[in-house]
C-alpha cells in the first residue's frame, strides 16, 4: 500500500491543505475558510474537516501523518502556539493533540516560514542542498533555518525568527517590542511605511509601489534599493553565521526582485568576507505559497523515515 | 590499552598542547613559541615537536588523533587555513595534511573559535546542552556554534563568524571591510578606542579601562555599557535566530562582567521576544583559554566516534 501525508498552512482567514505522496508528488489541494472567531474549537474542526476530506479522496493509500504549518512561535514538544498575531484564539490551545486524537494519525505543528524552508530543502530551489536559510517576506517577514536537512528548532522551537533580526540598530519600532527588526525595513509593510513618507502616496500597497517602479519613478526605486539593503545587511549577518550555500526569498514581493536584488547583493558583498570567498548563491525560492504545504507534508514523513522510494 | 588525544592551539606567537584522555582528563600540557617569519615549514616542525613530545610522555596509550585550533577562515575539507590576520604566512599551505604524513596519526584542522565552544560543550560550562553559542571576547571576537553536539561548520568550514556580525549598521569600519561588525563595537580593541574617543587616555589597554571603571569613573563604566550593549544586540539577534538555550562568553574581558553585564542583558531583553518568553542563559564560559585544548582534542575523538567510557 503506498503512502501519502497531508500538508496544512493554516493562516489568519484561510486553511489550505494538500495531499502529498511520499516521494513529493502533489495529489490533490482544497482550500477553506476558516473563522477563529468562533473559537479553537471551530478552528480545529476546520482542519479535520479538511483532511478528512483528502483522507476519503485517497482512502487506496495509507495516511503516514499530517504537518500543520502555523504563523508564529511555537513550543515545538507540547504542540502549542505560544504567540501568534494572526491566530492569537490558538494561542496555549492544545491544537495538536485535539487533531491527532481526531485523527487517530501522527500530527507535527510547525511555524509556516520553517515549513516552506523544509518544503524548499524537498521539493523546491534547495533540492541539492542539505543546508539553507529562507526568508519569507510578505507582510511580515519569516525566517526557517535548515541544517542537515532537518528543521533547525532550538530547544523550544523558536528558531528561525530571521524577520526580528535588528538590522538598523536605532530603526522603526517592532510589535515584538524590539527596533530596527528585518520586518519593519524590508516587508511588503515596510513598503508601504516608506512610501508614506517619501510622499509617493498615501496607502498605496507594496504593489502599488512596484508599478510605480516599474514606470521608472525614482522614490519607488528608491524604496526598493533600501529594502534590499537591510535584507542585505541581514543575509549578510546570516552567511557569516552559518557558511550555508544557499539563501532563499519567497513572498509576493518577488515581484519586484530587478529592484531589490542589485542593492541587496552589493550589501551582502561588502559586509561579509565569508560570501565573497565562497560560491554562496542568494536566490528565488522554486515552489511559491506551496513551499508550505510540501514542507508541512514532509514533517510526518521525516518524523517516520518513510521510505520515498 | 587506554586512549587519549591532543590538542593544539596555535597563535600568532604562541603554541600550546595537551593530551587530554577521551573521557575528558587533562593529562598534561605544554607551551612553546613559534616564529612565523621562518615560514611554515618551521610552524609545522613547531607543532609536530610539542605532539611527538606530549605522545612520547604518554607512550602507555594510543593516541586516537590531533586537533588544531587556529585563528581565522579555514577550508574544513581541504584542512587549510585560507584567511588569517595572525597566521598569514600559513594562508593556503597545507598544514594538516603536512603534520598528519609526518604523525601517522589522524589531524583535524579547526577554527580556534570553534574549538573552544566545542570544549565548553564537551568538558566546561556547556556540558549540559547539545546547542550553545560561544563568543570569545579577545582583540577581536570569535565565535563558535555547536548544534546537536558538534561544531556547526557550513558548507565550506567559515560558520561562526560572530564577531563579524553588523550591531551598528553605519558603524566603525572592520578589516573585513565591513561596517558596524560586533569586534569593532565590543572587543578589547573597541574598549580601547572608546577610551580614546572618550578622552579617558590614550593607549590606554582594556585591563586599565576596567581599573578606571573599579576606581568609579564615569566615562570607563559608560564604555562598558557601550560594550554591553553592542553584545547584547549581538547575543538578542543569535537568540532570535537560534533559541539555544545556552549562550557563552569567554575571553580577559570577562573581568569586567559586572560593568558590560546589566546593559548586555537588558539590550537582549527588550530585543528579543524569544529571550523573554524561554529560559535563554546568558553565561560566562567555565574552562578560560584551556577551552580550545579541550575542543581541539575532543575532534578526534568525536570524529573516531572513540568509546569515552
Amino acid at each position: 500500500m503506498t503512502q501519502f501525508a497531508i500538508g496544512v498552512d493554516l493562516g489568519g482567514t484561510n486553511l489550505r491543505a494538500a495531499a502529498i505522496s511520499v516521494s513529493g508528488q502533489m495529489l490533490g489541494k482544497i482550500a477553506a475558510e476558516t473563522d477563529l472567531s468562533k473559537g479553537p474549537g471551530q478552528v480545529v474542526d476546520d482542519i479535520v474537516r479538511s483532511i478528512e476530506t483528502l483522507r476519503q479522496r485517497h482512502r487506496e493509500q495509507r495516511l503516514t501523518g499530517v504537518g500543520i504549518g502555523v504563523p508564529g512561535f511555537i513550543r515545538i514538544a507540547e504542540g502549542l502556539i505560544v504567540g501568534s498575531n494572526n491566530l492569537r484564539c490558538l494561542e496555549g490551545y492544545p491544537i495538536r493533540d485535539h487533531i491527532e486524537r481526531r485523527l487517530g494519525a501522527p500530527v507535527v505543528l510547525e511555524n509556516d516560514a520553517n515549513a516552506a524552508a523544509l518544503g524548499e530543502k524537498w521539493m523546491g530551489a534547495g533540492k541539492d542542498v542539505e543546508d539553507l536559510v529562507l526568508l519569507t517576506l510578505g507582510t511580515g517577514i519569516g525566517g526557517g533555518i535548515i541544517s542537515h536537512g532537518r528543521v533547525l528548532h532550538g530547544f523550544v522551537g523558536m528558531a528561525g525568527e530571521l524577520g526580528h533580526m535588528t538590522v538598523v540598530t536605532n530603526g522603526n519600532p517592532c510589535g515584538c517590542g524590539n527596533r530596527g527588526c528585518l520586518e519593519k525595513h524590508a516587508s511588503a509593510t515596510a513598503i508601504e511605511s516608506m512610501s508614506n513618507l517619501l510622499g509617493l502616496g498615501e496607502q498605496l500597497s507594496a504593489k502599488a509601489v512596484f508599478d510605480f517602479a516599474v514606470q521608472g519613478d525614482e522614490r519607488a526605486k528608491m524604496i526598493f534599493t533600501a529594502m534590499g539593503q537591510a535584507l542585505g545587511t541581514a543575509i549578510a549577518n546570516l552567511v557569516n553565521i552559518f557558511n550555508f550555500p544557499l539563501y532563499l526569498m519567497s513572498g509576493g514581493v518577488l515581484a519586484a526582485w530587478d529592484f531589490f536584488y542589485p542593492a541587496l547583493v552589493e550589501e551582502v558583498r561588502w559586509r561579509s568576507f565569508t560570501y565573497r570567498n565562497t560560491q554562496t548563491r542568494i536566490e528565488k525560492a522554486a515552489l511559491g505559497n506551496e513551499a508550505g504545504l510540501y514542507g508541512a507534508a514532509y514533517l510526518p514523513v521525516q518524523a517516520h523515515r518513510v521510505t520515498t522510494e
